[in-house]
């Protein structure tokens, strides 16, 4: 039996496996195999510059951030599995935490398996993926690359429209594309966004395709109430349709929100059961940035350690 | 005017204004002379090496780990101010910050200032601080320095308690050196204490003095009801009676509880004034991490991005 086991590779699993280890607790990470539709290290390895990590003035590319914190992990004697975690016993301690191959017990466990940003997967996506292509405007949204370019944001929900403002503050213009020919946003939220002349609403109008040569030039739209396709000039495109919180291994054992994110006591990493934690984006729908993740992961593996104080088994 | 004011230049500090500034709001940072006791970048100025902020998988030294956070912080525009705030008004907006020399306005506001731990200030203790003198064990009890060797803690609350829990996994023996003969931790921690046989409790002691070579070696402890003084071997020494938030400039114009912390709205960084947020250990008396300060920064810069959105002056 492990003290702690911790499901998810992001910074919040990498985390709270670092502060496990250090406060000496038996500590195993299952890291998942493409689970969630992402590989080992979660969804900055999918990202390319990360310029809003405190601590390197210069940036760091995803990659080596989580290459750096799996050794960081490493050395402090986390050890590691490359499997995807397929369901859970919560019901008892041990708690039980199943893969196709393996079965493993732990004191606690650290749910941290993050959330998979939805994404329409138009024909010529991957290729742009990251050149243009984006799903988080706070993260990306400042590079060089868009700076003074038309830019294109997927969605009508707040997030779209808060995306959409934060946009407006680099691009030369901002492109709402939304399928209906109303938003779902708030009212204010959408005075605000309409009152913006740097943005402009594309009503009743969905993505088609993504072109360029080297990076992101224009997107291919369709008018759904004529059928017309046509081209819009844009160096960037941020999607904001949603995230997918990554708990269908979880069934139905610990409680979450109407939107599938695992609901936690506020200002801690509390779940529904004693001894189980979450960290990071899978429960957090609002700030959903690395250091926040990582600042979850830290308090979760306090919380466990505290918890397996005082209740040892 | 500007967008945000921040005051105080640990990692919450810095990382708001990172944020903060690659959201191209106009950010000015307070750093702060000597404010609460500490140079500017925050108590982690006063640490050696830092083995568990994730990124740095052979640590950082901490004035090293705030210099790059600092660099990181200019190189997005944010602008630096050495002074430190002595009062604000935050009856209007703008929100007034005060120096000895200046004032400067802003929409909205982030408190940064920390909370800097009580310490008793005997006779030897800034030769050895950092040379086995610490105030924070679950980020230091881990060093190699520790491990296998006699460690005292000074406090009787549960803070201490939980020091000493957590020491236990490394020192050779934990001693709790107490004033009074009775704990002001709760009745189940204690139980817990008392049992673990690597913790003994020096009843009615009070530190007198510390001592050694290079490195910490001793503590000199008093019995109070006997009045004699004794040596106690220690490679450690934790203090553990408290930490005081930085809230004096603050006057009572924001809310805090009976220990002096601000009070946030739990899962934000909300202040009782809308506008004014909080982050970093002056609203945590629980984590006091570098990493859970930073994310409580990003997330005061994402809060007040969205407050200045929606409250444009």
């Amino acid at each position: 039996m492990k003290d702690i086991i911790i499901v998810g590779s992001g910074p919040a699993g990498h985390t709270a496996s670092i502060y496990s280890a250090r406060a000496d607790l038996s500590t195993l990470l299952f890291e998942g195999w493409m689970a969630g539709g992402v590989a080992p290290g979660g969804q900055l390895t999918t990202t390319t510059e990360i310029e809003n990590f405190p601590g390197f003035p210069d940036g760091i590319s995803g990659p080596k951030l989580m290459s750096d914190m799996k050794k960081h992990a490493a050395n402090q004697g986390v050890e590691f599995l490359m499997e995807t975690v397929e369901s859970v016993d919560l019901s008892r301690r041990p708690f039980k935490v199943k893969t196709s191959s393996r079965e493993e017990e732990a004191q606690a466990i650290i749910i941290a398996t993050g959330a998979t940003a939805k994404r329409m997967h138009v024909a010529h996506e991957e290729e742009f993926w990251q050149k243009g292509i984006s799903a988080c405007a706070v993260c990306d949204g400042a590079l060089p690359l868009f700076r003074g370019q038309p830019l294109v944001v997927i969605g009508g929900g707040d997030t779209a429209m808060e995306e959409a403002m934060h946009l407006s503050k680099f691009g030369s213009k901002v492109y709402i594309v939304h399928r209906r020919d109303e938003l779902r946003a708030s009212k204010a939220m959408q005075e605000r966004v309409l009152a913006n002349e740097k943005i402009e609403v594309l009503w009743s109008t969905v993505l088609v395709d993504v072109g360029g040569s080297n990076a992101l030039e224009y997107v291919l739209l369709k008018d759904v109430k004529t059928g017309k396709e046509f081209k819009q000039e844009a160096k960037g495109m941020f999607y904001a349709i949603g995230h997918t919180p990554n708990t269908d291994f979880l069934g139905s054992q610990i409680t979450t929100d109407d939107m599938g994110y695992i609901v936690t006591e506020k200002g801690t990493t509390n779940t529904n059961i004693p001894g189980v934690f979450a960290a990071g984006d899978v429960q957090d729908k609002i700030y959903r940035q690395a250091i926040t993740s990582a600042g979850t992961g830290c308090m979760a593996a306090l919380d466990a350690e505290k918890y397996i104080v005082e209740n040892p088994l």
